[in-house]
């Protein structure tokens, strides 16, 4: 017989009380979009703020993954309750999620004091950001005082995502190719905290070099009053730089939570949750809509009877549209 | 003195005429989001459909860019006229595209017989699928036969946007490692023709072997019929496997083009066209009042006197959201 259905309003309590069951299908249903659990993730909101998030993004090969896991031992051996929300890339077809990273985690994952989750990027209409920030408010209300939003680095919902937390910690590894390194560049600017992974590598001095004299010419620096990015490097293989590296997330936990600069961060990541929670809403509401008229109009658009944008304006001013649109939903 | 402002209607003939400035400004414009583009674009669209579109997308290291740069010498051999619209990741802040892997395609750049173009992919309010296959019709238009999307395999729209052609090349490199892998893992499906690059490579075979058992097995080919996916072997030092590939692609634009899996193929791109661009209308409308209401929401949801649920709906239900929705605008 299978478990019976808890409204998610009787969940918030047992995610308070730490329960990772019901953690684990309050995510699940924030990830869904149902709104049944809407209720409850207003209550879970109410209730969170108080833990440290931490958004960690790299491009693939920077050895991302395997510096959360290790950063995650060390932050459990300081004492933390440690959440991890990881947002994987996944089938367009399938809408699973797929392992990858998360293998170098399974010694971390019989941790009682670590709770990692893994999300699908594939949310139904671009609703990935509010889900992966619901994930975060429910582990922050669940006890967990450190949560680390890892995400890879290409995309812009994943840098979004990276950005949206109170300190972002940019990865890079030394000898990665041109086209990584090119891709990377646009994700630079958004560190509060760059490493350099693999530092054991004769490679890295040359790329710790460059990111300090790019912090130097303030290409990478905007905007950010209060704390001075620093560049670390990393060995996950010796351990080095990792105790530089707690203390330097430590540091900016206080900026983030003591001074001006950390507020008006905090103000604009509020308003960038406001306006994803509701372009989601919004392609909700009107995704009933386009279910419907959507076939004869893209059937028009392949003859060629009609242009995108025609026909686009017809969807969105038919009459039911309209009418819809005066309903509370 | 700045050269006078042409309509965009006006551009339309020029482009028909093959001048590649017409065809930039009018790419520009479509990226711009302009709603002064619009007829133009439509007008555009109703000429367009008869390119052969190929989207070839890979991870970041997988040898991409170098393919792009090879094939197109070898279609220009061939006699072809080529666009090829790159859809790069750039930079939150600066909005704008960068160089990384064209580098490699100066060579093809001074050929007129080649038109490259670089998208941002921050477009405004998720338009970027829509802005790029505005511009692979606006290439179309000009009388370039063959055109190229590379995207990046990496981030749901770039993925999306490389399903949205008549044929679909993935690009694997042997020995990546496990994370880039994992995330190709998510791509792998699309294909219609499977390329594994620096096939010169002593342990390319593997990856071949590895992805002829998935086909095989079943595991790839959901939905394809009337073509069996093929796994060709290239390598850009020594030009191996070009012929080949070349071969493939031909052989699948008569697929495309002739049968009734192409023709369903097409249909389901018409109505992902559509039903991109309505949301980008519709997000585009809404911006303006939220651009009018967020901040005190967002001030309020930083309070938490409110969740992002409640506000978000506050904001979509506002009287002045209302009577918008009532006007065509």
């Amino acid at each position: 017989m299978a478990a019976a259905y808890v409204p998610s309003l009787d969940l918030v309590p047992r995610v308070a009380a730490g329960q990772t069951g019901a953690v684990a299908r309050l995510i699940s249903r924030a990830e869904s979009g149902t709104p049944e659990a809407r209720p409850a993730l207003a209550e879970i909101y109410r209730r969170a703020g108080g833990a440290h998030v931490i958004g960690i993004t790299g491009v693939p090969g920077s050895g991302k993954s395997t510096l959360v896991a290790r950063f995650a031992q060390m932050l459990r051996a300081r004492g933390s309750k440690l959440g991890i929300v990881a947002v994987d890339p996944s089938s367009p077809f399938s809408g699973g999620s797929i392992l990858g990273d998360r293998v170098r985690m399974v010694e971390l994952a019989t941790d009682p004091g670590v709770y990692i989750r893994s999300m699908a990027t594939r949310g139904a209409m671009g609703g990935m950001a509010r889900a992966a920030l619901d994930a975060v408010d429910i582990l922050d209300v669940a006890g967990f005082d450190t949560i680390i939003i890892e995400t890879v680095g290409v995309g812009q919902d994943e840098v979004e995502i990276a950005r949206a937390s109170h300190t972002t910690v940019v990865v890079s590894a030394p000898g990665l190719g041109d086209e990584i390194q090119a891709i990377k560049a646009g994700i630079l600017e958004i560190a509060d905290i760059h490493v350099v992974s693999k530092c054991d590598r004769s490679d890295a001095n040359r790329t710790i070099t460059d990111l300090k004299s790019m912090l130097t010419l303030g290409a990478l620096t905007s905007g950010k009053t209060d704390w001075a990015v620093p560049v670390v490097g990393l060995s996950s293989l010796s351990g080095e730089g990792f105790e530089e590296f707690a203390d330097k997330i430590a540091a900016h936990r206080r900026v983030a939570f003591e001074t001006a600069s950390g507020r008006a961060r905090q103000a604009g990541i509020a308003r960038f949750r406001l306006e994803k929670t509701a372009e989601n809403l919004l392609l909700e509401r009107f995704a009933k809509d386009a279910e419907r008229l959507a076939p004869s109009l893209a059937e028009r658009l392949l003859r060629r009877d009609g242009d995108p944008y025609t026909l686009a304006t017809e969807m969105l001013d038919s009459p039911a549209e309209k009418e819809r649109a005066h309903e509370h939903v």
